[in-house]
């Protein structure tokens, strides 16, 4: 398992990986090696290039975009798969034993993150390696921080840009965690195929799931920590919980939100979890939904890039930073409404 | 109560009043001759001046931005209620009944709606004007039903400009009704100072009410129908919603949502809302909610008007409508990416 760039030895002595580490020394990778390092499936090759989908310097960007322009036909290939749960209910575990599981069965792992807070708080989720110490060692898993920045849009769309290159680098499942906070579930739910909420039992924050539309995204409601004195809470749970989700109307998905109960610490359950997800994929396969929600994702990510950059354009432009203040104190001081100083403002 | 221009009498045979009828024969009339009709409480005037705001033709949006900003320094004067709740809970009924006692106590009452969806459903609310018999007798009343138009942006613009012109009319209580359905709650819930939710004992919607974040907005919930045979069931409800309210954040205004019991029909229970709505407007007004959230209620329409626009502008630009979909055609069969294409587009 490797993390970051520039402090693993190469995978393989390929003419390839070669060329990488000396262009790596002389600090100028070509496009085209860094493809070809990651089609081939070379780790320091493809957090490299993550790292340059990373970074703001515009030189990088426009790399990256090369980058991912030619990953493309080589993408939309993986199961992804959107984890969330609240702070303390063991996701860091499920995730651990959940892809060390997949491994088992021979499958390529890739965990992302999603969590625009982490510039904050120093990376809440992920950062920490030594929380998934099993799964790091893995070389068939492959870890990646949240990417840092402000906005939840900025680091969605630097996640969704890495689910490409790691799908190109051979990864056929794609795990995305996010914190049980804030907007950034509904950017999770909108880049996977199977959205996965993880709970305890008893944890009382029912209501906030159900008002903040956790539950009604949920493909899979799975209760932590059922084990030792706990199992007999988390049975109660799951009986609570099925009854919660058949309030819901039926999905597009025609697939049933189920509830099962694990012990990632004693990593039981776990397979239970992963034979779950296989049936949506059956089904949704059968029933062609897990093409069209993909279809319908990408629809959404370009019509939100759009909004989001009119939005910045219109605001970021000097013209409206200096008026806007103005209009809002005449809007309050009763000299002009909301409307006409939308108009005022639009027509600079 | 008038509902409609050019059916009724004038009110008074003062000179504005006999301008007005002149003009009107003449079908024109000046923007300062409705003003000064509107200031001096000519229901004619208002009407025609609100039919000029919902009209389409850009003629008239010049002479309703005209009229709007000269009536702008004589509103912001009445108290302002948003009343929700689903077909069939009784809303006509109960504002019916809530307008002939605030009539009673001599206020001037203007009915409003906002329903995105009339022009499709030739008018759901207050579009049948036999519903609310008493009150459309009522001089002290006026009600206009929701205007049409396929979006709920400029359904909810037209219904807060009407506003302005009724306060500046001297109506010194605005009742907004609202359909319980779609995001036409959130709009009303965001130009009134107090927002009501009418329910029925036994509905079982509560969790449908909890999802959609209404039960959030409201600071009441008042259960209609409690009478006869209801009573004892609407008494539970009451408990239970007074439950579910708890669960909830103290909310800004320091108000904690009350839960009563009504019967709209048989007039009881009536006068206790109200009495509520008066101790709202004492505490939120002791604690300066009630400016401070005027304020930013102008702050978001004036966004959301500007955000309305960008998009509009963006998506109806005839190279965007030419290119978009084949945009969306390359990123459905993996040519590009959604942030691609979307960059691609804002480029033209």
């Amino acid at each position: 398992m490797h993390e970051q760039d520039g402090v693993q030895s190469p995978d393989s002595l390929s003419p390839n990986v070669a060329k990488i580490i000396k262009a790596n020394r002389k600090k100028t990778i070509s496009v085209d090696d860094l493809v070809s390092g990651i089609l081939s499936g070379n780790i320091t090759a493809l957090s490299r290039a993550i790292t340059l989908i990373e970074s703001t310097n515009p030189s990088h960007t426009k790399k990256a975009n090369e980058i991912i322009t030619k990953c493309l036909p080589y993408s939309n290939t993986s199961i992804r798969i959107g984890i969330t749960g609240v702070p303390g209910v063991g996701k860091s575990t499920f995730i651990e034993a959940f892809g060390i599981h997949l491994t088992s069965l021979q499958k390529k792992v890739a965990v992302l993150a999603v969590d625009p807070s982490s510039s904050l708080s120093q990376g809440s989720i992920l950062g920490d390696k030594t929380r998934m110490e099993d799964l790091v060692k893995n070389e068939n898993a492959f870890i990646r921080p949240s990417p840092s920045g402000n906005s939840l849009g900025g680091v969605a769309r630097k996640t969704r840009e890495t689910i490409i290159l790691c799908e190109a680098a051979g990864f056929d499942t794609i795990v995305i965690e996010t914190v049980g906070v804030g907007q950034s579930e509904t950017a999770v739910h909108s880049m996977v195929d199977f959205f996965l909420l993880l709970k305890l039992a008893g944890a009382g924050d029912e209501l906030q799931g159900i008002k903040r539309g956790i539950i009604e995204m949920a493909d899979a409601i799975v209760i932590n920590k059922a084990d030792g004195e706990n199992l007999k809470a988390a049975k109660l749970a799951k009986v609570e919980f099925n009854r919660a989700l058949h309030l819901y109307p039926a999905k597009y998905s025609e697939w049933s939100p189920k509830v099962s109960l694990c012990s990632a610490l004693k990593r039981e359950g776990i397979a239970e979890v992963w034979n779950m997800i296989e049936d949506y994929i059956k089904t949704t396969s059968e029933n062609k939904y897990f093409d069209t929600n993909r279809n319908n994702q990408n629809k959404f990510w370009l019509l939100q890039t759009i909004e989001d950059r009119l939005k910045s354009d219109f605001y970021n432009a000097s013209k409206i930073k200096m008026e806007l203040p103005q209009q809002i104190k005449l809007v309050e001081v009763g000299k002009t409404t909301p409307f006409a100083a939308a108009e005022y403002l639009l027509s600079l």
